[in-house]
């Protein structure tokens, strides 16, 4: 795994985010849109050329492999191709994941017609993947992350497309490398999802020091 | 939820696929290039503004909501907006997994940086959504899904990303209507994910007879 440094202050994150996070979106608009769309098959067909122009344009210079997960000196995480959270991932649902003292990690989110399973629900993967997450952000110890050991989910009732719904999760105890997560992802009934993992830290890995 | 009958034919079906999955796979590509993509801060923002005309032509007829779990008369399901096995849908990985009598399901899948969790490994939320799908795939009988109740997910080594990977689920027990699944993910170095997971039947869910 690659954990590799990029030195530039938070202005040139910040910099860097205004230009991708609109275009992130307007990728997940575009995924949107094909799902839903009812045009006829010549103007699929004219959308997909016209989508394969811009790929090309994009694909003049290129990372290889993947994005990675780039950390500056001071440890910032921009892990902007994550499948959950990146801010160029047009995967990732929209959603700020927000962490508190005392390992504690919610977000709200609202989740349209690309996260669906059973028709007009969340599919029940996509619930189990942003509990992953969460649970790993509650377990992460200034910015170092931890890895999922083990995920149990337990599903209640099925979560609504286009409903706010409240994602937590929180440290329920620390043991060596282990960590005890308890989350839940919930809708205006309440609870509809529940999870417990155990987070393990990665062996050897240590805090860089200036 | 909603489960609407369309009454088309396998040819029609056909013919709509052939039209809907290079759009989709299109999406797929430019998702990977927004985030591989290096180019300057201009580029990427004249993609975005072409992105965005592109979102305007497929959303000037579309359905409300969601795509829905639409099925034909003889029952053959047409989940297109499916979060992970979705036609239409670009944030579905791209992969097919076929079915084989007695419970099983399979598939194989190279993933790329849009399945991003540690640097160059595929996120463990991700892979979840994989189990639970394949599981959901493994328990279905004559074509009727089956909701998650449980889902319980062991990471033993990470999935790297851009290599040849395999699922496998296996119904194990029926019992009411619950169905017990195993399943795993593996690499070139063996099985790197497990699952179990609890399927239920929907309450009521009867065949529809013609």
């Amino acid at each position: 795994m690659d954990f590799r440094v990029e030195d530039i202050t938070q202005e040139e994150i910040d910099r860097r985010l205004a230009v991708v996070e609109p275009l992130t979106d307007a990728v997940r608009d575009l995924v949107d849109a094909v799902i839903r769309s009812t045009v006829d098959d010549e103007a699929l067909s004219a959308a997909r050329g016209r989508i394969e122009e811009v790929t090309a344009t994009l694909r003049t210079q290129q990372r290889e492999g993947s994005f990675g997960t780039p950390f500056t000196p001071e440890f910032v995480g921009m892990p902007w191709g994550n499948a959950v959270v990146g801010a160029r991932n047009a995967l990732a649902p929209p959603l700020r994941i927000d962490q508190e003292a005392g390992g504690i990690a919610h977000c709200r989110m609202t989740l349209g017609a690309a996260y669906e399973g059973p028709g007009g629900c969340v599919h029940g993967g996509v619930a189990a993947m942003l509990l992953d997450q969460l649970c790993g952000e509650a377990a992460a110890v200034e910015g170092v992350p931890s890895f999922t050991g083990t995920l149990t989910v337990k599903y209640l009732h099925p979560l609504p497309l286009n409903a706010p719904l409240r994602g937590r999760a929180e440290v329920t105890r620390r043991e060596g490398r282990k960590t005890f997560v308890g989350a839940t992802l919930a809708d205006a009934d309440g609870v509809a999802v529940q999870a417990e993992a155990i987070m393990i830290a990665p062996r050897g890995f240590e805090l860089p020091t200036e």
